[in-house]
């Protein structure tokens, strides 16, 4: 696809996926971690205006010089921005005034990727730092899914966002233990497409032999541990994990509900009984690791997960793996702001492997190092064991 | 003026207020003590639905049974309610809901109200209610402005409210001392009008000779206080104020900015230049003292103020006293829910008396007791020295 | 009673009060309001050596100048100082160089004090400063005794102080109530004795008429109000009260402990049966609010309490009156660093009147005014009714 | 050596660190992670009174029933303990009583080890849980150490400790590049001697030719990197890395004060100026990764260093490695209290390799993997660097 349709249609599935919202769902940030749609919107837009048009465009002139303030999140390089939890106090700009930012970004992003300006424009860097935005635009439609159920899921009236959209309704189509022989192997990204510098470095591991389970674990799996109290027994918990439960009063997945007897959740579709046959979801690390515990089992590693996963069935929850999020050898911090993109994260998180179904289509690659924090249960995440 | 009348003249100005809001600007809840305009007027409307339709006119069913958890604000006999610093995560009911909420509450107590009916349905308590209920969405107007500038005020692109509206720049039109002689005055609300429950039991009291200003502190008289490092030297201030200010790094009132070595205040109308003939506006209590300390004077006692006020211009800024929020003698608590109005909050806080520009028409009285933690700043709050 | 000897008298007291406790029990800090015994010892020699010997000894040298930032509390014009809550970090100084250092400075009082060279030495002015020194260190000897009892109490082995040694097992001598008219009076310490400088300013106050009980609230008593859910009914509490009782899980008075169906409460004596008949002790102000609002009646004011005082038996416990902690009319601030001694406090504490089990003899005064915080509960404080 | 000897010269170890010690440093815990002489002195023999006297010792009486409330650490199996951050409160039991609990179960340990009884009473797998007891002890010499240095460095008088006892003036004695080849290794403890369970499940891993420094870092060097800005540039730093030195305001290892612009540290032989050429010491990972960042280098991952170490010289500092603290493939956790050993602690810490001049003479191993979290600086630890 040329990169001119390919920008497009990114910025495109951003606005389809806003389209459900009301004006004021645009506005809350229910969470530090969790930014509002509007925020979403504008900050992907000012990627492309700050790395690309300010740099490339002869006489780009900023769509509002406070933006920059307001819209970069975490680029220490750039200057100073707002603080991080105070997204959601910003009623202005507005929506619509949103809307018209990326629209004049898309604008001149289009005089920049003219097919008769193209060549004069831009080099294969330049070209590259588009791709980046584009990805970095996918992963935030993600964000944006992920960040609008959380804060619908405070929201005792439990908003729908679309009637027939019930993300998490998936079952496993296959089951049993895939066996994988020891050897060395290499991981890491190859070839020709695009991946983040965190891939990069493609290098050998010694994998001994293990067995990964080919289905992910169920509701009704799950239902059982928590039945069998395996959140009031501290022995299958890992001790970070115990201090959080015990201080967030933990007691089951984010959005689930005992309402007479039986689980609800939320999903964005409202309150629906939880369907014991399909993919567990919204568990956070710790809660993988003590459920592998109790069943006397264990996450995979990063590299057992992706050596194994050409045999696999992945793609509907991210797979909390039980590898800490660290530089490859060789991991190289690019240059300039972009440089911030994914290093210096490498510490305290853990890696989430496959992808998930709020996962832009055509972001998902298998070699794909996701990570959070190991309290964090607000993803579309679950739980692949192996032994 | 009929009450049917009064009712629908208030809840009409409610909404003239949020007229010139954007949708956006509807959500946000800033800091805890601060509520969304959404939240303001859904919650007084809560009030006459809770204790007036539910109660008095037969067959009324609630507009959404859930509203009930989502706008009470404290009162604990009312039944669980949501979080008090949750308030800006509700983006659903939408604004267009909450108005629909108004304006079915406003139909029924149409119908309540109306001359054919009135007679049959409430007897005079329930019209004391329902006043009551009027003077506590008067007290929400001024409210919704203030948490509204607060919002606002913490924005970087400092929004317009109205052009043309700044609420602050009023001026003194009197100066000099009132001598007022040594006396027992009787003190507490008297005659037929609507008053608090706090202003009730007229009691004597012993007072003094004192002198009290009759213009309040102006921008220029408490700058030469910031100029000769007020802030920095710990003699003039409280211990409590002091730890106050070196934790939130105090050091001018809420809303100022230094520019390029002027002073310059956010107001609805934007920032502007801070008038230095303008009354003061936005101090703490904290603040008041000292400065009346530096000055080598003293704020007023609720006392003294009120004997003083019929010779005073008062009503553009409340004004901070020296007396602690406390019972008058014979204070009692009404019986049920509105027992809860004013008599719990008697601890910790301290009275402020007057009015503000923010005020709502004709909710001024001269022995009203204003009351707010000695910390808060966001209320049009001023200084009137005594001495 | 001769300056030297009073001086003499007061310093052997706290080491007296002393003589019971293991060398570790001078050093934790449980809590940031509780000083360990060490820095209680150290701080009231400071006091004499900053503040007498240093100003008026000629040629005086410090024990150790490093004793200055240890030792000072809270005085702001002497100088940075350790942090509060970090005053049970310092094993160093040791209690027997504490002792070395009141010795040191005991020995220098007595040059200064000594009769032949007395006169030489020091006008009435300097004379007034040591007797603020004496009552400083009789406050801090109840001080020593409470803030040891709050760090015995969070030991689960219940350290026994002294065997036979129980503060609080006091019985009524007196009940019923006492009427007094209204009138002016007159409050405020008058005549020649020592007095703190929130005491002066004898003014006159109007009191309608009331009622005030000879007898203080016992245990038995308020085991009623606990057993018939006090503290689980929301509609008795000031809201600030409420909030502290629901974050700190408070269900009764400080040290009790009910075991097998019994109510314990730890006293400097060990664990012990409560005794129905006593006093009741360690309640903060919130409770004794909602006690008496639960009997439908009030505490005293301070001037109530004052005027009511001499046909009153008191001194057993603090009485919580209703008045918040201000300045009495004309109260003035002394020059230099003793002028941080009272009135800096003036603001959200609450005047407790009378004087506990663990005043010091001689320390009581009819005029004496007491303040803490309303959450507190660590002082011998008890409640006495009006109406 | 006899197990015996073995125990009792261990135990006879940790009396003889505290011989310097006055009673008062026994008691205060500074902070949470760090705990009072006398908690440690008590927990390493509760450890032995609870998992072998009361086992195996037939007619054991435990020396106080409360001192397994007291001095459990964190064995949650064992029940209900004493608030971690809450061990410097407890002045009771004394320290002359922490000796007497030492001596009796000393006196009971003899009995059970005794050569004539030795047989009778115990097998292999109760010895295993001595030596497992005799490690622990020595694990909380070291701990005793850092903790101590830590509650003095806090204290304006630098307390001495020992004046000839500077742990931390050790030099490098080689320097260079060590080069190892790409190759797969084993790593993990193998053979007959003591080891965690952490160390278990030797395992091959894949490593890449590398390069590591034969000399840890040195102050001097680390001197340039803070004069270079280096605490002022988050581009060298970890996100997790940059948010903990801006919130706790670091810019120096823990215990340097410059003075005068010149570094001195506080030692346990009192404070002493920097010496240039001595290895490093207290430096969290984050500064660690931050050095090697700023060097263009990196830290070793703990099996680089294992592989390397045979030709290393190693012992004066704990050094941090880029590996997460997880478990080795096959790792079990161990059935009982003792599983609770080490396992728990797998999340968000970083493991450490080698060990300090603190370390118990006996208790180092190549195969060691000790872990921390990465903003701890009070271990006596230091950077190596690798390429
Ligand atoms: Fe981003
Ligand atoms: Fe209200
Ligand atoms: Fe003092
Ligand atoms: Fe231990």
């Amino acid at each position: 696809m040329m990169l001119l349709d390919a920008y497009l249609q990114t910025r495109r599935v951003s606005e389809l996926l806003c389209e459900p919202l009301e004006v004021e769902d645009f506005v809350p940030q229910a969470v530090e971690f969790a930014s509002p749609p509007k925020w979403h919107l504008a900050h992907v837009t000012w990627f492309f205006e700050t790395f690309i048009l300010k740099e490339y465009l002869p006489g780009y002139r900023a769509f509002d010089p406070q933006f920059s303030f307001l819209f970069n999140s975490y680029y220490q390089s750039i200057g100073r921005r707002a603080i991080r939890n105070q997204r959601g106090i910003y009623s202005r700009p507005t929506v619509k005034q949103v809307y018209q930012y990326r629209h004049y970004v898309d604008e001149h992003m289009k005089k920049l990727l003219s097919p008769s300006q193209l060549s004069k424009n831009i080099n294969q860097q330049v070209k590259d730092l588009i791709i980046l935005g584009i990805h970095h635009e996918q992963q935030h439609q993600e964000l944006l899914l992920t960040d609008l159920k959380y804060t619908f899921g405070l929201n005792e009236l439990h908003p729908v966002y679309q009637a027939d959209f019930n993300l998490i309704k998936d079952h496993n189509n296959a089951g049993g233990w895939l066996k994988i022989d020891e050897n060395l192997y290499a991981v890491g990204h190859q070839g020709e497409g695009f991946c983040f510098d965190n891939e990069l470095g493609r290098h050998q591991v010694y994998l001994p032999s293990f067995d990964i389970n080919k289905a992910l674990v169920t509701n009704g799996e799950y239902i059982e541990f928590i039945e069998q109290q395996g959140y009031q027994n501290f022995s299958y918990w890992l001790d970070d994990g115990w201090s959080w439960l015990q201080k967030k009063k933990i007691s089951s997945p984010l959005y689930w509900h005992k309402v007479d007897g039986e689980w609800f959740y939320y999903t964005l579709a409202g309150l629906k009984p939880v369907d014991p046959e399909a993919m567990l979801c919204h568990v956070s690390y710790y809660e993988a690791q003590a459920y592998a515990n109790w069943k006397g089992m264990r996450l995979p590693t990063e590299f057992e997960w992706e050596v194994a996963s050409q045999q696999l069935a992945w793609g509907k929850r991210w797979e909390w793996t039980s590898s800490a999020y660290l530089p490859y050898p060789n991991f190289a911090t690019k240059a300039g702001a972009v440089g911030e993109y994914n290093g210096k994260f490498m510490a305290n998180q853990m890696v989430l492997r496959g992808a998930s179904v709020a996962t832009s289509s055509g972001h998902a690659r298998y070699t794909y190092r996701n990570f959070f924090y190991p309290h964090m249960q607000w993803q579309f995440s679950g739980i692949r064991l192996a032994k």
